[in-house]
């Protein structure tokens, strides 16, 4: 039995390449007292991740070249020498790229329940869910009546924010590229209008959309689509900023108006945030996530990748918009 | 006697100018019941005062063609017929810029003592103190310990600003134009620092300022200025916007750096605001800030401009930093 992994190997300019990645066969390791050791099922990748792909300031540690790329991966323990893992155990953690690793049981929890598609611990029951509530709920707080606008908007985030402000009440806006997320927008995930940034018409679409402005809009893109949201923003609005990943790999044409401005005139507030300054609160999210997506009341599309061979093909789609939904790559089949 | 009015003209492009504004001669009118005559003693002009000489969309309602512009007043009641109010009484309000105005007696406040300059009625005992202390004390919310930055500081705002952020225990740093400013914020209101942004080296001595980063930017200015500050937000910096001072004559050349990314990475919070919003507080800072102008911990510096046709010329100052503190003009002693 092999085991491989995918190396860090240089620091990309602009978009991800080939050579960003490098693969390296290694050994499997026997877990020693405490350990558990762990056959990779699925694995995740996030635009995040994009930013632990620089040198210099960000908030979350460069990868390191030469060693391998971590991230949220969904894995069976195969052995155990850990109290409370038994093989055959489902569970998920920050984990290296490689087909099997072997770690102190501390790295990772066991799955709740696993009578839903395990690639959702990914998503909806994983960090892109948590991002969603969080961001939604907490900083931008919407009221029923209220109109909420997502970018990014059928993405593992954003499909997620949109579904959770119709829960609350709100007319939902999503903004997405190319009809068929749009389309997926309003008739599969029951949001109110979904615009097209690809459309020559988009300022005049989304102005058309908003007849009563933007009370939360839940940022994920940032670069001109954010410029046009920002126009439409009433008095008190909230603007929770998850990221911005349309400048990811071009940070040094981030350039567009001054939002100082506007946030003057609209009396309104725009929060930075990241997942793990909610950690306190995950459980009970958690919790009420999986009942939303129990009752059908949150629907979920996922993109998955198959083999462990198109993890960087996979990384790379996040950002040219060619993933729909979650992206996730499947290594290996539960036994 | 005569009475004379100053007219908004014409909406400026850019910079205000001469046939901006237009005097015209009118009559004094005796007060009716529940009325009283005012004889104005200072008149306010206020950065945002430009705003109202904009059409479309502002926060505030634009100044009418052919109709006297409105400021804060301080004046002296000359006639009464309402209660309350005797003649010699001295008042502040939202006034036309008239030499005498009667209106009725809700629209002003007497002053609650003229035993301080009565001109700080229209600095840290009025709006501009309430701007300084509810922007930074319930939006920015300085910890003792803590790094605070004001732009304009020297400012009838950034001066209350800095000093208030003084007596909470902070590290205060200051960017004003010019050495003179700049001395006067560290030499006569204490501040542990004050930036030239005039000077080549700005970026490099704002930098040497702190060397803890910024946990709260009391934002006046906007532009390159504010571009340079953001840079050294710390992790869960709160960045109160009262305003762009820079960008007000020129907004369409206010172009620079999108800030989603920085606000993400270092989970900042930026916040626009009017102070209308604080009025059920006002009371209360009211009184605090006369304490602290009483025992001394607050010092003002104003800009008296002598004589009622100084007016608009005091009004541009306000833009190419020509003023020094608060700027007013001086119609008429007390009687």
């Amino acid at each position: 039995m092999n085991n491989e992994q995918i190396n860090f190997n240089k620091y990309p300019d602009g978009m991800p390449q080939d050579d960003t990645f490098k693969y390296e066969e290694i050994d499997i390791k026997n877990p020693k007292n405490g350990e558990i050791q762990l056959k990779t099922l699925y694995i995740s990748v996030d635009p995040y991740m994009r930013g632990r792909m620089s040198q210099g300031d960000s908030y979350v540690q460069p990868f390191e070249v030469g060693q391998p790329i971590v991230s949220h991966i969904v894995a069976q323990v195969t052995a155990s020498e850990a109290d409370g893992f038994q093989e055959g155990d489902i569970v998920t953690g920050m984990l290296p790229w490689r087909k099997y690793n072997t770690v102190t049981s501390d790295k990772v929890n066991i799955v709740p329940s696993t009578e839903v598609p395990l690639e959702l611990y990914l998503s909806v029951l994983g960090m892109p869910g948590q991002t969603a509530y969080h961001g939604l709920l907490d900083i931008g707080r919407p009221q029923e009546g209220e109109t909420v606008v997502v970018s990014a908007a059928s993405g593992a985030v954003g499909s997620v924010v949109g579904q959770i402000a119709k829960i609350k009440g709100c007319r939902v806006v999503g903004i997405a590229g190319g009809p068929d997320k749009v389309n997926y927008l309003t008739d599969t995930l029951g949001f109110d209008a979904g615009i097209d940034y690809k459309d020559k018409q988009f300022a005049e679409n989304l102005a058309q959309a908003l007849p009563d402005g933007v009370d939360v809009y839940y940022e994920n893109v940032g670069g001109t689509i954010a410029d046009e949201v920002f126009k439409h923003l009433n008095r008190f609005a909230r603007v929770p900023v998850c990221g911005a990943i349309s400048s990811y790999n071009h940070p040094e044409d981030d350039i567009g108006p001054r939002i100082q401005g506007t946030l003057v005139k609209k009396q309104a507030m725009m929060r930075g945030f990241l997942v793990a300054e909610f950690a306190n609160d995950f459980k009970n999210a958690s919790e009420t996530l999986a009942q939303w997506v129990h009752e059908d009341k949150i629907k979920t599309q996922t993109t998955v990748a198959n083999g462990f061979d198109k993890v960087p093909e996979a990384f790379r789609n996040l950002f040219t918009g060619d993933n729909f939904g979650k992206q996730v790559i499947k290594v290996a089949d539960p036994e």
